[in-house]
């Protein structure tokens, strides 16, 4: 009763109900942390679909009337849609308001809000380190943040009240919360999940290309290692193309260095070099330790399972 | 009982007793298809611990030991130890006898192992589609073959009750057995299992070359997609330099075409062709659902969870 009468939250605007504009606000409402929440999609089909799932108090097409009033704005849509949206709902944001967002590159975000903020309103960039292969506002669940990883990266000028605010919000929803530098964040996530997504984009788009009774073969035969990266190849095509174009730099860094030390192995193949491979493969090894111990360190797993 | 009395083979000889070969052996003893199992691997403490659990009905230091009388040989050590173990074996082998293995690439098993077997003796290659990343005789189990696929690649010259034989044989594990032209099976395999396991291997080499902040977030943020590929990089060292060797060709082969499509992606990101993005990433969609439908239309899942 007490958490209804204060929730953290006045009203909260969600812009975009895709997977994780859904998911959230299903978890908003699980855990009462808004007395308020409007949600907007520029869709009117999308914009049916949440209203028939009741995902919100009030449905906008239009961004700029949803965060009229809203002490808290989380933009949940594809990242190449930030910088046109902050534009619009600019001059409607109330002074005090929190900006926040859910996108898997930080330093784009910053650049791209940051210039259409009033004074007096805070950007308090995040990223749930949450998702599965499935889109849509269907596709959410209220679940889908608990026990994951939420990356904050406020500036440095950022006003502390409102960084353990949104640091609230995410542990209320059961993440566990991280302040982190915007440009280590885009480094990191380049390695550990734009890379992936990237090769196993291009490793099942190679299996398409393959001659009809071989490619029939492939995916009869698709669990030796294959249908993991078909599952992450079926991750929403929009959004990723905007996280590879936003996280472009750090995206191109790695891939540099991932393309080298493949060259590396495939030479060390053509060649007949076991040295050399058994050598790589061994010291594999010591990371996958690593990560089990990581994983151990934080008594629960905080990834769903397939 | 009647099982019991009428087995399929009088002894079986197991030749290597990692993952695979271990867990053959607790298989075709809950199934009691062999009277007698001879088990053999040249590590004496390997050989220890197959005593101790009990793997076989006899222990041996030398496979040529082990094979004297056997009706079924399965080798079951890494690839590259193939030519030399069949010329060992090659003088021991009674008549009749069926020589087979576990391996994952074909056409090297025939080229290497068929010049050392006497008039009389039939190879029947075979390759079960099972595995952990786990390695060594304490890792298998006796269910690990079940749900799975088995592929045979018998030449077109051998015996059609031996091919038959050995079906029985796997279809008594479990698995779903399926006969292929063995290049045909090289090449499948270099696509679904070898070049994700390079490409696995390849991603994590890179990670352990980072700094080493940027190396522990990456472990601590491994969610995303990086985890996965730390656990298929974490597999047996030497099974794998040896299946690359073994299946250069077709594993060449398909990381050429691989490694044109990914420079494909990454001049669309540095040039900022969204569309071309966009595009790959709708039409890998599709394979994923295709992978999806064959799953289904083979009523049970034939893959472990991690």
């Amino acid at each position: 009763m007490a958490k209804k009468k204060f929730p953290l939250f006045n009203r909260i605007a969600l812009i975009g109900v895709g997977l994780i504009g859904s998911s959230l606000a299903r978890a908003i409402k699980k855990h009462e942390l808004s007395r308020e929440l409007a949600v907007a999609t520029r869709r009117r089909s999308t914009l049916a679909v949440a209203r028939k799932l009741k995902l919100g108090d009030s449905y906008h097409l239009k961004a700029a009337q949803a965060v009229k009033a809203a002490d808290l704005v989380i933009l949940c849509a594809p990242l190449g849609a930030n910088a046109e949206l902050a534009k619009q709902i600019g001059p409607n944001l109330k002074t005090g308001a929190i900006v926040s967002d859910v996108g898997s590159s930080k330093v784009s975000v910053i650049k791209d809000v940051t210039p259409h903020l009033p004074e007096g309103v805070i950007l308090i960039p995040a990223h749930p380190i949450a998702g599965t292969e499935n889109s849509g506002p269907e596709a959410g669940f209220d679940t889908l943040f608990e026990k994951r990883w939420c990356v904050l990266t406020p500036s440095e000028e950022a006003a502390l009240p409102a960084v353990n605010k949104i640091k609230r919000f995410w542990q209320a929803l059961g993440s566990r919360v991280e302040i982190m530098d915007p440009k280590q964040h885009d480094q990191v996530l380049a390695i550990t999940s734009h890379l992936p997504h990237l090769i196993a984009y291009t490793l099942v788009d190679t299996a398409t290309e393959l001659e009809r009774d071989l490619k029939k073969d492939v995916i009869r035969f698709s669990a030796g290692g294959f249908r993991d990266f078909t599952r992450i190849a079926a991750s929403d095509p929009t959004m990723w193309r905007d996280v590879f174009l936003s996280n472009r730099e750090a995206v191109l860094d790695i891939l540099g260095r991932f393309t080298e030390d493949l060259t590396a192995l495939q030479r060390a193949i053509r060649r007949g070099d076991g040295n050399l491979l058994h050598n790589r493969f061994t010291r594999t090894r010591k990371i996958r330790r690593e990560v089990i111990d990581a994983k151990q360190a934080g008594t629960e797993p905080w990834r769903r399972g397939k």
